[in-house]
C-alpha cells in the first residue's frame, strides 16, 4: 500500500489488524511526508524518527504476538509539545523550558500508549499555550497562519503527516487552528479528559482535546483518552460516552440545530458571514436562528479575569526568573492577571454554570447549536494566531464543541462549522455532527 | 421526673421512649429555664414557646403511635439563627435582615426534624457569623462573652436551656464559644456536613458543628446531619463515620496525643500556659510535643485573605445596600477583602490541601493533637467576642476538632482542651476524646 498517511486512522487500524499493512510502514510513510513538507509548515518542535520506528516495530511485534491489542495499535499520533512524555522533552513554546524534560507521560498520554498508538512526536505550540505564534504555518498557505496555539497538532493533521493528534483548548486553541487548516477538532466538555501533566494555564478553563481529518477518527482518538483520573479531580466519574457508536447512530428523528451568531459574530468578516447566511438558507427547516441577548456579550471579559489571572498564578515561577524570555503579548496578560481582584475572579468562576445552565432549555428543542468556529479564513501573517472569540462562550461554560471543514472563504481557504452540544452530551455531538456532513453532502 | 432540662439528649431520649416521660415535659423544663435565666444570658434570637410545645406534643403523639422513630425523637435542638428554618425567621445578628423569613429549611435542620429533633428556637449569632457580639453574656459570668459567633447555641447548652444546638465555624466560631462556656464543641471534618441554606461567609472554609453537654450527645447530633448533599457540592460521598458507637469504642492501644502548642500559643495567656503545662506533666508518656515549625505561623495570613475576600463577594449585595448598617469590624473585613487578589487568593487556596496533607505522617505516630482550645479564659467585657487563634489552623486545613470542658483557670472560668484528628477521621477523634476524658477522670 502506498500513501498510508493519507488513511484515516480507522482505516489504518482496519488494514494493520487485517495484516494488509503495518505500524511499521505506516509510520514511515508519516515519516517521509514530514520530510517532504514539514520544512515548509513546521508543525514538529520535537521528533525522532529512529526511535518511533522502533516503536512501531515494537507494536507490529506485539500485534504478531497474538497478545491482546489496543483501539489505536500502531497508529501514530501527534502531542502538542505541553503533554509530559517521558520520551521526548516538553518544552512549552517557550526558551525558558527548551531544557525541560520529564520522567512521567500526562496520563492522556499513558492512556494512548496504553490504547496502542506510537507517539510520532511533540507538536509545535504557542508560547504557553497562549497567543505568541511558534514558527508553523498554514499547510493550504504558508503565508497564513495556522492558527494556534495548538498549532502543530492541527497543521500536522492537515498536512496528512499523522492521523491524529491531541491539543488543549482554554479559549480557542483547538477548534481556531482546525478550522484554519481544514481538520476536525473536538474539544469535549469541562471534565472529561484529565489534564494531569500537562502545562496548567488554568485549570477552571483548560481542556485537552483532539484533531483528526474524519468524525470518526476524531471519535477513537478521544474515546481513548476520556476518563476519570484523581489526579485531576475536575474529571467526572459519570460513566463514559461511546463516542465512536455514536458517529454511526441515526438520530431517532432528523435533528434541529440552533443557529447562533453569538456574541462573536460583529468580529467575523464578511466571507463568514455570507457563508453561513448561505448555509442557514440551504438548511431550511432543519435551522433555526436563535438570538442570544447581550448577557453573553460580557463572556469576553469573564473569560478574561479567569484565565488572566490564573495565569498569573500559574506562571508565577517563569515571570520571576524569566520575564525578559517572555513575549510581550504574555507579559501583559500575567501583569494584567496580577491585577485581579478574588472577588471578580469568584464572581466570573459563578458565571461558568450559570452561563452552562443557561443552555439546558435550548437543548430540549435543539438537537446541537451550529456557529462560525472562527472569524474568517486563516489570516494572513505569521505574527499572529487569529481570533479565537468564536470559541470563547463554549469553552468558558465547559460545552462540547466541534469544528467540522464543510465550508469555504472567498480566499479558498477552509471555514469551519462549529457544533456545539450541552455540557456532558458528547456522544449527541458526535451523532449530529456525522448526521450534518451527510445531510449537507446530500443537499 | 424534675429538672429534666439538665439531662442529656442521650439520657432524656432513653427516658422518653421507656415512656418515663415526654418531649412535652421535656422541652417545658428546658422553656422554663430560658424564663429564669434567659434575661440575663439572652442566648435565643427567636423562641416561641407556643408553638415548640405543639411541636412536642406532635412528637409524642407520633411515638405513641408506634411509627418509626428517630435518633433524636422529641429531643429538643438550638439552631443559630444562620441556618434558614421554615418556622422561624433567620436574622443573621444583621438589622439588615431583620425581616428575613424563608420557606424552607436548611439540609442540616430538615435532618435534624427527620431525626424526630424538636426545634426550640434560634440563637444569637454574631453579626453576620463573624466578630461583632450580639447580647449574649456567659452562663458563668454575665460579664464576660461567651464567645462567637455561635454564641447562644453555646450559651444556651451551658446554661441548660437546651441538651443541643447547632453552630458553625468559620475561624473559630464553634470550639472558642464551647470553651468559654465550659461545653462540648465539635466541628466536623471539611465536607462532612451540608451548609446548603446557611449562610455563606466563605465556602472553602464554613463548617457546620454542634454543642452538647456530653461526648456522646456530640456524637448523636452531628451523626444526624452528616451526609452528602447535591446542594453543597464539597460535601463527601465518602461512608459516614459512626460517631455514637466510636465514643464507647475503647481505642486498639491506649492512645498517644502530640501536644502542639501551635501558631497561636504567644496569644494565650498565663493562665492557659500553666494549665496545659500540668496538664502535659500528668499525661506522662501518653504525650510528647511537636513543635511545628514557624511555616504554620503564616495561616493567619492565608486565612484572612481567603475568609476576607469571599466575605467581600458573599455579602456584597447587604454592603452596596446597607454598609451603614453594618459594624466597623465587619465593614473593615469586607473593605479589605475587596482589595485581595485572585494570585493571592489562589495561593492560599492551595495551602489548604498542603497543610491538611502535610499533617499525615505525624497521625501515623499519634492518635489526636492536643492543644488550648482558646488563648484563654472568656474575656470580662461584651464588646469582643474573644480571639479565635487558637482554631485557625485546624478551622483552614479542614481537620476535626473537639473541644472538652476539663480544665479551668485561675477565675474559675472553664478552660477547654481542644482535640484534632486528620481529616476525615471523625470517629478516631470521638473514640479519643472519649478516652481522654476517662483517663484524666482516673488521674
Amino acid at each position: 500500500m502506498a500513501n498510508l498517511n493519507l488513511l484515516s486512522a480507522t482505516d489504518a487500524y482496519r488494514a494493520i489488524i487485517a495484516g494488509e499493512t503495518s505500524s511499521e510502514e505506516l509510520v514511515q510513510d508519516c515519516l517521509d511526508r514530514i520530510s517532504e513538507v514539514d520544512d515548509t509548515v513546521h508543525a514538529w518542535a520535537n521528533i525522532d524518527a529512529e526511535y518511533v520506528l522502533e516503536q512501531a516495530k515494537a507494536s507490529d511485534k506485539h500485534r504478531r504476538s497474538g497478545a491482546p491489542i489496543g483501539p489505536l495499535q500502531g497508529i501514530p499520533v501527534g502531542i502538542k509539545d505541553i503533554f509530559d512524555t517521558f520520551d521526548f522533552p516538553t518544552q512549552y513554546g517557550s526558551p525558558l523550558h527548551q531544557d525541560r524534560k520529564t520522567t512521567e507521560d500526562a496520563t492522556v498520554v499513558a492512556m494512548l500508549r496504553q490504547a496502542g498508538a506510537v507517539i510520532l512526536g511533540k507538536t509545535v505550540t504557542a508560547e504557553f499555550a497562549c497567543m505568541s505564534p511558534g514558527p508553523t504555518t498554514n499547510p493550504h498557505d504558508a503565508a497564513r497562519t495556522p492558527g494556534g496555539s495548538s498549532s502543530g497538532s492541527a497543521a500536522a493533521v492537515a498536512a496528512a503527516m499523522v492521523p491524529l493528534a491531541l491539543g488543549t483548548q482554554t479559549n480557542g486553541s483547538i477548534i481556531r487552528p482546525a478550522a484554519y487548516c481544514g481538520v476536525v477538532g473536538y474539544k469535549p466538555s469541562f471534565g472529561l479528559v484529565s489534564r494531569h501533566r500537562v502545562l496548567k494555564v488554568s485549570s477552571n478553563l483548560d481542556h485537552v482535546g483532539v484533531f483528526a481529518r474524519t468524525i470518526e477518527d476524531a471519535a477513537l482518538v478521544a474515546g481513548s483518552i476520556i476518563g476519570f483520573d484523581a489526579r485531576d479531580l475536575d474529571t467526572s466519574i459519570a460513566p463514559k460516552p461511546n463516542l465512536v457508536a455514536s458517529v454511526s447512530e441515526e438520530p431517532p428523528m432528523p435533528p434541529r440545530f440552533a443557529y447562533i451568531k453569538g456574541p462573536a459574530w460583529d468580529m467575523c468578516d464578511s466571507t463568514t458571514h455570507s457563508a453561513f447566511g448561505e448555509l442557514f438558507d440551504a438548511m431550511g427547516d432543519r435551522v433555526e436562528e436563535v438570538d442570544l441577548g447581550p448577557v453573553y456579550d460580557e463572556v469576553f471579559e469573564w473569560h478574561r479575569i479567569i484565565m488572566e489571572a490564573d495565569m498569573a498564578k500559574n506562571m508565577a515561577d517563569d515571570y520571576q526568573r524569566g520575564a525578559e524570555q517572555m513575549s510581550p503579548m504574555l507579559l501583559e496578560m500575567i501583569e494584567r492577571g496580577r491585577k485581579v481582584h478574588a472577588v471578580d475572579y469568584n464572581l466570573a468562576l459563578d458565571r461558568i454554570d450559570m452561563f452552562a445552565k443557561a443552555f439546558a432549555p435550548m437543548f430540549e428543542e435543539f438537537d446541537a447549536v451550529i456557529t462560525p468556529a472562527a472569524t474568517g479564513e486563516a489570516p494572513v501573517g505569521l505574527d499572529s494566531t487569529g481570533n479565537p472569540a468564536c470559541s470563547t462562550l463554549w469553552t468558558f461554560a465547559g460545552m462540547p464543541t466541534m469544528t467540522l471543514p464543510l465550508l469555504e472563504g472567498e480566499a479558498g481557504m477552509p471555514l469551519g462549522v462549529q457544533l456545539v452540544s450541552a455540557r456532558g452530551d458528547d456522544a449527541r455531538l458526535f451523532r449530529n455532527a456525522s448526521w450534518l456532513t451527510k445531510y449537507l453532502e446530500e443537499l
